[in-house]
């Protein structure tokens, strides 16, 4: 299979680095085909501007999404942008590995979402109507692959646990993981989430790289986050709320992920 | 007062830069000092690198936190860096305005964010041990300042709501909220949120004007969420979990804002 490894942060000889390392050599050694976009390293441009199209008039008015939408449609997107959109569509599955700088993304690969993102490949795709809210949460142009999200936290476990002060993981991480992956198609695993990085010897680093590796064994087995697809008449239309009958008593975040799954739950780290 | 307004829109003639410019307008005939920061217009460097410090071995392993740590100490800070810090110091009120761009802020923002909160600054604040930890979260540098966004969304309100689609608007603006302004010690003030941006005709801008208007003038007087604050007695130390007797039967986001205002609760629009 193919693995596309969106990776940021800014210097190799770090854990992030290590463990980027470990991921290519495990998948490879798995026989998969992997490629990585090391966002640093290409010196990844992370403002979303008028310059990422390469046909425009100087002067007229930068509107960022019809814009992105004409660059797209009609070829002219800024060369770095098209390369990202062919390896996404190229891979099989999509890995992005991060430290949680401020409870999300860094910067930099907030801008690879923004600029790769364009509209009409992850979003404003599909049918958009009162009656039909586009190809999107469950559908869109990465359906059928899959996403997984690494992420390294200098906090400990428990302040990202239920009642933890940063707020449970599973909800920071919902921006990205429903909002980002879920929503231009992706199946998304459970994160892999290492806490407490500043507390890491060799032994713990070991048994991160045994956790993390079955975690990469089982890509292609461990169960997704079953969030409810958009179109398949959990939503009513064009509210985008859930219908009434839909897990009445429950809301935020977590009504939206559905019962429907069968396997057991899957953790980060055992 | 001192107003730093924090802007991050890449098109001054746009919805965005109309209510930027109303904004500076009421607030300066309020007879507040107002300081813009146009991230896009000052070319804002969005990516935390080793370049931030002015000092560094250009063969040394880069640390984040701990060259964030050692240039914030020294004054080796970029000076782009202490610029904004200065701003923030002298500011008794921040807004953050912005898109929401993939239900976060854009990359150029939190960029800002990470670069400028340095640690000694923003974070690494106050005594670290197993019986404190830090002061932060309601204490901190900018503890007795107020912070607000003003946020801009193509989906609709309902979208946002309770059951709605993307997740609640307070959740997903809360690792903002909570943490990154609550965290160094801003009290926050609810958010003002548009919605619908792509249909917005002159009464409706004029109806978002008068309420952000409001919004403006009531910038002292309005009660901030009552978030809890880390040290006085709600969360376990080390453990950062709220205490069993806190509000036992809650958990997620909702469960880190305490029931102590007394204000009625403030909407982003009547």
């Amino acid at each position: 299979m193919h693995v596309l490894l969106v990776y940021a942060h800014p210097e190799p000889r770090s854990l992030n680095g290590s463990l980027r390392n470990f991921s290519v050599g495990r998948l490879e050694g798995a026989g998969h085909v992997v490629r990585v976009s090391d966002l640093y390293a290409m010196k990844w441009k992370a403002s979303l501007d008028a310059g990422d199209s390469t046909a425009r008039q100087a002067d007229a008015r930068f509107d960022p999404s019809l814009d992105s939408r004409r660059a797209f449609e009609s070829g002219l997107q800024s060369r770095d942008i098209a390369l990202e959109q062919d390896k996404l569509l190229w891979a099989d599955a999509l890995i992005l590995q991060f430290p949680l700088w401020w409870f999300s993304m860094p910067a930099i690969l907030k801008g690879w979402v923004e600029r790769v993102y364009a509209y009409g490949f992850a979003y404003g795709v599909g049918e958009h109507s009162d009656a039909r809210w586009g190809d999107r949460y469950g559908e869109g142009t990465l359906a059928g692959k899959r996403a997984m999200l690494v992420v390294t936290a200098g906090g400990w476990e428990s302040h990202y646990g239920p009642r933890g002060i940063n707020g449970p993981i599973d909800d920071v991480l919902f921006p990205i993981q429903h909002g980002i992956l879920y929503y231009p198609g992706f199946d998304v695993l459970p994160p892999f989430v290492i806490y407490r990085t500043s507390r890491i010897d060799e032994a713990r680093f070991s048994g991160i790289c045994d956790a993390l590796g079955r975690r990469l064994d089982d890509l292609w087995k461990t169960p997704p986050i079953p969030f409810r697809p958009q179109n398949a008449g959990a939503y009513e239309i064009p509210a985008l709320t859930l219908r009434p009958d839909v897990s009445p008593e429950q809301s935020g975040f977590a009504a939206h992920i559905g019962q429907e799954a069968t396997g057991a739950p899957v953790s980060g780290l055992p």
